[in-house]
């Protein structure tokens, strides 16, 4: 199968040059279009030739200063944008946009300009003939380029120059070979929706100031405390700045259910607490006990099973041997979908010793979360109905721009209970609606991004079964890759089995090594034969995949997929793009 | 002056019709453009006809579900978006949009769609006689649309009308008469760049997938450090999810600097530990010494002037009173332009005490750090140069669309050490770039939303003289509000004097009232004034302000002026509404 973009579009790979050469063709028409009154003609061209080429046959110039394009429009329909390419931005500023006095014109054309980059940036993501990166090393970037505040204004004509000049350095994380994170692809839908979230530009804290947004988020996380299993989906929840911070909200809620005075009393009137989480975790689980005061060494890391799943009867002996010390266990962080492995904790079994031991259960379903979109795939969840609360992290396997993060919790009203501060300036009770619609009193946060709209846009353009389309094809691919290299030359597979999620983690081995003995040396040169070709695909800006080394394991390739946009092809690319690049170490 | 939208915008108040009826002269210009080869002729009639009117003498029709739109457009410049009218969206849906094979023509065409609706949209929330609010109590939200869930997908026409009715019930937050928070506004050049970030979407962790944006945080943060008055700008710091995580950041930083070992071993392992804050500070400080196991009865209220400015004789009174009780003072949280009166504490009384007691001192700026940029105002922050740490949201006064605040630190590297926990999947650190430009293990979020860039590029824009124009302009309004009413029959000042930032707080007392004598009655009578006159003003949707309690005063009106739209025509405006929707309570 041919790649969709290639050939398709005629630009060259360095984004910093936006105006292509103009074709016969289209010089011809503009020509032709100028002949139109009303200044229609020189909109025409401006969307054919882009803004570095001034369309032909046009007589007027703006004046130095002037705040008005000319000549002045004569159509009778306003916004008309018949003069976007009269617009000279070299003696334009901000000040000549909205709020200005009469500054529609110059605004409308200002943004549709911005957006004719985004739109050039947008489809160039996903064409494979260009580059995921266009890489330079911290120091030439920084001189690369004047990124420097001053004191004065530059003129819009700057303006739009450092936006084409900032996407030129971007990754493109729409790119069909972006596989370096968790969060890839670029939902056109999201970004819409993520476009009419800053038009809107308001704030989660009160129904007052974000009616729809406040119902929108009332609306999805319902739904998807359903597609946990909650009866009804009752409970409650909020969106948060990410994936860790909804992991440290579960911990600060389940240690206000045990112990609702350390809110007044601080952790200095409670007994000490103990956590457990497996040692395949997030780091988020020790980062938030550092932060709420109960301290990394009360994380105890539980075993895990050469896939990296928590073993269960470790995790029973543990907290025994905490309660016998005297420290009070209080929560069970387990992972549905782990950060390298992707691995899936037993959340039966837990959710069965939480009970008996009558601790909080907490999932990290930020990585997981989206397989319960998944018939064929939620199994691998099963017992998350069970937990007390799930984070649940849309922007990474739903491929909702980031941020979007969920934090879902069973018991309602305790949110509101445990961190609501009564602030009357903001929360007035006297307010002529239904005050349980303001959700800012029971967030960490006083502001709050609207971070609801772009799921929720998405969700009702794909439907439940359009994610799962998505998410199920990306399993598929990384079992494609799974088999492709489990006997491959070249390849050994960090953990046996096929990938419970999309990640798939392996060594590459360069022939040199592939008949050495496995010893110390063999060890110490295969650790840096991951980050040697890491470099050099970035610098070639081919393609882009993740490494680490963890516990014993040296450095190793950790595939993930969540990349709506990749296929088979881009995963047979990477391997070759990896041979390529790996054969002479 | 006359409104600069008046007159100028056709289209009623009603955005749920998108189209406006199609002046004659446009359908003649359309006709011609039909002549046009390569689709251009309809490009250009649906510019003007919007998207509910399909162009003239087009016999082309999508067929059902065909993913093209037809006819196929013959013109060699790529893309070029001829064929947006013809594009059936009822046919469509988000599968057909990039990465689908050959989406580029319909992503292209959606894009621009949605934006038409966010430009209109945007320039009618600076109209004057559009409303701020169509106003809905939440149960007649939830009725007037379906805003629900399933699992099948919408077309992409479903999506549009979805996008127009979100829309319709928001609150135009740029509107002139919008006063209700701190944050107002709709900076143009902020808008944009807040379209490209979402474009670009990506994470701040590392500069290896943001290399751009990481090196611009880095600007960005050594210049607010510079205005801080910090030498050459040195020190740390971050952007973070809203003030009140930047607070909590402060908090969590001072103690991990007095007792490093809080990090492992949590609170049971140091003595109890007190902060200090005023009594009109922020509710943040509170929420965070509950979040981080400190426990709000540690947070010690210090009393306020009557200008609600911190009293330091009464702060170093109760630090030795705490001392004497065997607590350690770790903390004092200034406020400079407290959130009610928009007071400024005294920084270089407060600093002079922390030094003598050893205590970290951190100044709340998120309201009032934009002064800082301002020649005539920043004197109200002197001492700010003092403090240890500073919250500064460029999303309230200086009008970058939310969110963005920044948390500054002087002492470079202890945000790092009391965060880090080393993930080694995330930052590695046998990376071929200097990885001092990596972020992430320095925040509480893993993940975290490119904040910067609106903020960089409106710096661009603006320059820091342009800030400081806005900014001189809302304080200069806010004294213009003082002296109108300050003397005015019917209205009373809740605080004497000048106000020393936007803030204008005062009661709107009704005729019925003016003779009363000032007792009991009178209070619960004037309580209920400023929410009844609230609802209205947002029923009519005529303007907002926000009112709240305080103390012993009941009910307020608290004006806040940080839209650079609203002109003197609008504060009289406001006046004028009070008086008219109150003058029978």
């Amino acid at each position: 199968m041919a790649s969709p973009g290639s050939g398709f579009w005629p630009f060259g790979a360095d984004e910093g040059s936006a105006a292509a050469e103009s074709p016969g063709t289209a010089r011809a028409w503009c020509q032709a279009a100028q002949k139109l009154t009303g200044g229609l003609g020189n909109k025409l061209c401006a969307l054919l030739y882009g803004d570095a080429e001034k369309p032909v046959e046009t007589g007027a110039k703006a004046a130095p200063g002037a705040a008005e394009p000319r000549p002045v429009c004569t159509c009778d329909k306003k916004p008309c944008g018949c003069q976007k390419a009269d617009v000279n931005y070299a003696f334009l500023h901000s000040t000549d946009l909205l709020p200005a006095c009469n500054g529609e014109i110059t605004t409308m054309s200002f943004l549709q300009d911005v957006v004719d980059i985004l739109l050039q940036y947008v489809v160039k993501s996903f064409d494979r003939s260009t580059k995921v990166i266009d890489f330079h090393y911290p120091n030439e970037l920084l001189q690369e380029y004047n990124w420097e505040l001053a004191d004065q204004p530059q003129t819009l004509e700057e303006i739009l120059l450092n936006c084409r000049t900032t996407l030129k350095y971007a990754i493109k994380t729409g790119h069909p070979r972006y596989f370096n994170q968790l969060s890839t692809g670029l939902d056109m839908v999201g970004l819409a929706a993520d476009w009419l979230t800053s038009a809107a530009n308001t704030n989660m804290f009160t129904y007052e100031i974000a009616p729809v947004f406040v119902l929108l988020e009332y609306v999805t996380l319902r739904k998807m405390r359903e597609m946990v299993g909650w009866p009804g989906g009752c409970g409650d929840g909020i969106f948060s700045p990410g994936g860790a911070i909804s992991n440290m909200y579960a911990m600060l809620i389940a240690r206000f259910k045990m112990f609702p005075e350390v809110k007044e009393k601080g952790m200095a009137a409670i007994p000490r607490l103990v956590a457990f989480t497996s040692e395949h975790s997030h780091f988020s689980v020790k980062k938030g006990a550092a932060a709420l005061g109960i301290g990394t060494d009360s994380v105890i890391l539980i075993r895990c099973d050469e896939r990296g799943k928590m073993i269960p009867s470790d995790l029973e002996r543990r907290i025994l041997e905490a309660k016998q010390k005297g420290f009070v266990p209080f929560l069970v962080s387990a992972t549905a979908g782990t950060t390298v492995y992707g691995a899936f904790d037993p959340l039966i079994a837990i959710a069965d010793i939480c009970k008996k031991y009558k601790i909080w259960m907490h999932v990290d379903g930020a990585w997981g979360g989206g397989l319960l979109m998944s018939r064929k795939h939620k199994w691998k969840l099963n017992g998350v109905e069970r937990a007390n609360s799930v984070t649940w992290n849309p922007h990474k396997m739903m491929g909702v721009p980031l941020q979007c993060s969920a934090l879902l919790v069973r018991e309602e009203g305790l949110m509101q209970s445990c961190n609501q501060m009564h602030a009357s300036y903001l929360f007035q009770q006297d307010k002529h609606y239904d005050l349980s619609y303001d959700t800012g009193d029971k967030a960490l946060q006083c502001g709050r991004h609207v971070d609801v709209f772009k799921l929720w846009l998405m969700w009702r353009a794909k439907g439940t079964t359009g994610f799962e389309a998505q998410i199920d094809k990306c399993l598929e691919l990384a079992e494609y890759l799974y088999n492709k290299i489990k006997n491959r030359e070249g390849y050994e597979m960090v953990f046996d089995g096929k990938p419970q999620h999309t990640n798939v983690c392996f060594w590459y081995i360069p022939p040199s090594l592939r008949s050495m003995e496995d010893n110390e040396e063999r060890m110490s040169r295969l650790m840096k034969v991951a980050p040697v070709i890491k470099a050099r695909m970035m610098e070639y800006g081919t393609t882009m995949v993740s490494y680490q080394p963890l516990g014993d394991k040296v450095n190793f390739f950790r595939m993930v997929i969540s990349n709506p946009a990749a296929t088979h092809q881009d995963i047979d690319f990477l391997i070759d793009e990896i041979e390529r690049l790996g054969q002479d170490l």
